[in-house]
């Protein structure tokens, strides 16, 4: 039988689950796949007890000429993108869950893979051990994908669950998050929308099979949520999910990542928790969602290996460097529908105002509801039929005492 | 670019969306997979317009050497055999939906394709357009899967959400369902569980790697549920499903098809209306759910023509026919939980008997709700904790009484 020596760089969470996984189901993986997975060597900077010889330096693995297969698994921008550009040079194929190296110098490395010969497989960088890349490329090949939506990143998904099942303050669940170990101690990365717009760009990427640069994806993170917004959403009918987004017009994509209210009976509204779930549509198919658990070591490694026994029978080509760029639309152009809610004070004539300045700016007002007096302040929610985003955003800028804005539907 | 000449036989909504799907994406399914797709023949009784020759005759097809690969899309048991078997012997792949020829003739028709040496593919006969065989034997080819469940037929979701949402009886749904088109003239197949346990016993071998007889397949439909049941189930948190459940025990497999109440918070819960979803759990990769349109020409299609292109790159084997032949649990050795609803008099010391009837049959109640008193009836709702589907049997038939019995959670 075939034997495909693999080479780990990173024996953290996700680089030592892949090699318990090799170990554990070895003899499966060979009656079902029809090959022998060895992991050779693994690298980490710390000192590490293993089955197989462990190094601290990458290059042992990157210039071992029996290593076929290098798992990146170090995680980040840099040092990463060195290991996977050495390692195609040196002819070998690459699997790697780093959504951040991905999105970030993908156009570099698919490029290199390309000249190489060699394949760079990602499946573990989106949601997990969801197969939502294979699909795509495969099961999914015939469809025309036009959108592509969903919940990628399990902090914040955690985080607002908590905040949305148990009337949490948002630093409240992101302690709580800490505490369960789904939020790091600097958890800013998924916090802020980063983490969320490397894999949306993954995402739209595989799913319009365009190279769609990092740079231009428009992300918001989920740090301004209040309590307030989760309970006027809910009151409409809504629950608060912080979404990735992308579209297809025509070759025109947009890719964004902000909370958004969905719906309450949107399948995505009952995704709960650290969850990941990814929504497509597409012609013929219809509408499809993935679901699963979207990070872990464990769960990982089961793309991760996946990938390495589709490489080890060179049956799934990476084809990133061949597809054109995609043209992206800019935020100001996207149209949408929004919350907005804002504090002004108690009186006659505040609400023409603010109409007026929406009104201006062509923004419709589907409803407004008045929501709650402090002393001499009211709370006030809007909610904006249909607006282009820079129109709105000049009718805030206007208004002033916005408190905070979030996109209504999908 | 590799040309591959088909034939469909039986141009239904299936069969004409498939040709349909081709003709419209030929050029997209070119560039992605590298091979020209041809309709080169079509077959129905019917008289047909189409952009390709058209026969009466399915054997024109099958011995026809230029087509490598048949689309079985008349459905049924018979004559479908016939034309999957002819065309093996001929040496054409097959790619077909049938879940019912599958389930019921499986292992003749995998054994003469592996003997011939040949493909037969079936994505499209669970789930419709929802990649799950695929990603089954691929995508979680390193786990280990001990689960799967799910909402395999769209009928009697449909007419389940219908009874949940809007308060209706069995049969005013089953009349809206037939308006709607998601139940056929004669719905017997799909309203007492034949559809479903095709499937199930498909996606069973599917994930278990081991072959399904169906007959040993146990299944119930979904005319017994009332109103009644539906509320009842709602008030502790449950809502009503018909669900297809497989779990390996070490080899040892259960297959089984019933009504079923699931945990309002559950993921399957919330697919309603026609949709399906399939619930996979595998170790490492944890829980999964992939959910779609279960039905339908354009859907189906989609997971055809993803067959097909998968053939045509030679990528996939089957290896169905070298699967051993699971173990199946009688459905009499199967735990569960249960909702039991009876009628009684309503007078002192009925419970006691009735207790004691499961206690002789050590099937331990978890919990008793006295619901409703008509006249001098009352209507009674019995959780049992954990029971023999044998034990449980025995104990109703000794009741007497009961009106309706539905297994608990998952």
């Amino acid at each position: 039988m075939k034997e495909i020596k693999i080479g780990i760089i990173g024996l953290g969470t996700v680089g030592s689950a892949v090699a318990e996984l090799i170990r554990k189901n070895s003899a499966l993986i060979a009656e079902r796949a029809g090959v022998r997975l060895v992991v050779a060597k693994g690298c980490d900077v710390r000192k590490v007890r293993a089955s197989f010889p462990v190094t601290r330096d990458p290059y042992e693995i990157i210039n071992d000429p029996e290593i076929s297969i290098v798992v990146e698994a170090v995680g980040g921008e840099r040092p990463a993108l060195n290991y996977i550009l050495a390692s195609i040079e040196r002819g070998k194929h690459v699997v790697t869950p780093n959504k951040e190296v991905l999105a970030l110098q993908g156009g570099k490395i698919y490029q290199a893979a390309a000249r190489r010969g060699v394949f760079v497989k990602n499946e573990g960088a989106v949601g997990g051990g969801i197969p939502i890349l294979s699909p795509l490329s495969h099961d999914l090949l015939a469809n025309k994908i036009s959108e592509v939506y969903g919940i990628v990143n399990g902090t914040t998904n955690y985080i607002l669950s908590k905040m949305t099942e148990e009337g949490m303050e948002f630093s409240e669940a992101l302690k709580r998050a800490k505490e369960k170990g789904y939020a790091e101690a600097n958890p800013r990365k998924d916090i802020e929308g980063y983490d969320a717009s490397y894999k949306a760009a993954i995402l739209a990427a595989g799913a319009f099979r365009l190279q769609i640069p990092w740079d231009k994806v428009h992300f918001e993170g989920i740090s301004k949520i209040t309590q307030e917004d989760i309970k006027y959403a809910s009151e409409i009918g809504y629950v608060i999910k912080l979404l990735a987004v992308a579209k297809n017009h025509n070759g025109q994509v947009e890719v964004r990542v902000h909370p958004t209210l969905v719906p309450k009976e949107h399948p995505l509204a009952a995704v709960n928790g650290p969850m990941n779930a990814i929504y497509v549509k597409g012609e013929p198919v219809g509408e499809l969602m993935f679901y699963g658990q979207g990070a872990g070591g464990p769960a990982t490694a089961s793309a991760i290996v996946a990938d390495i026994i589709s490489i080890s029978k060179a049956t799934r080509a990476s084809h990133y460097s061949h597809w054109k760029a995609a043209r992206i639309r800019p935020i100001d152009e996207i149209e949408s529908r929004y919350y907005v809610r804002l504090t002004a004070p108690d009186r006659h004539g505040i609400l023409a105002g603010i109409s007026k300045a929406f009104a201006d700016e062509k923004v419709s007002i589907a409803a407004v509801m008045q929501k709650e007096t402090k002393g001499r302040q009211a709370t006030i929610v809007i909610i904006i039929h249909q607006a282009r985003e820079a129109n709105l955003r000049r009718a805030i800028r206007r208004i002033k005492r916005v408190d905070n804005v979030i996109r209504v539907g999908l």
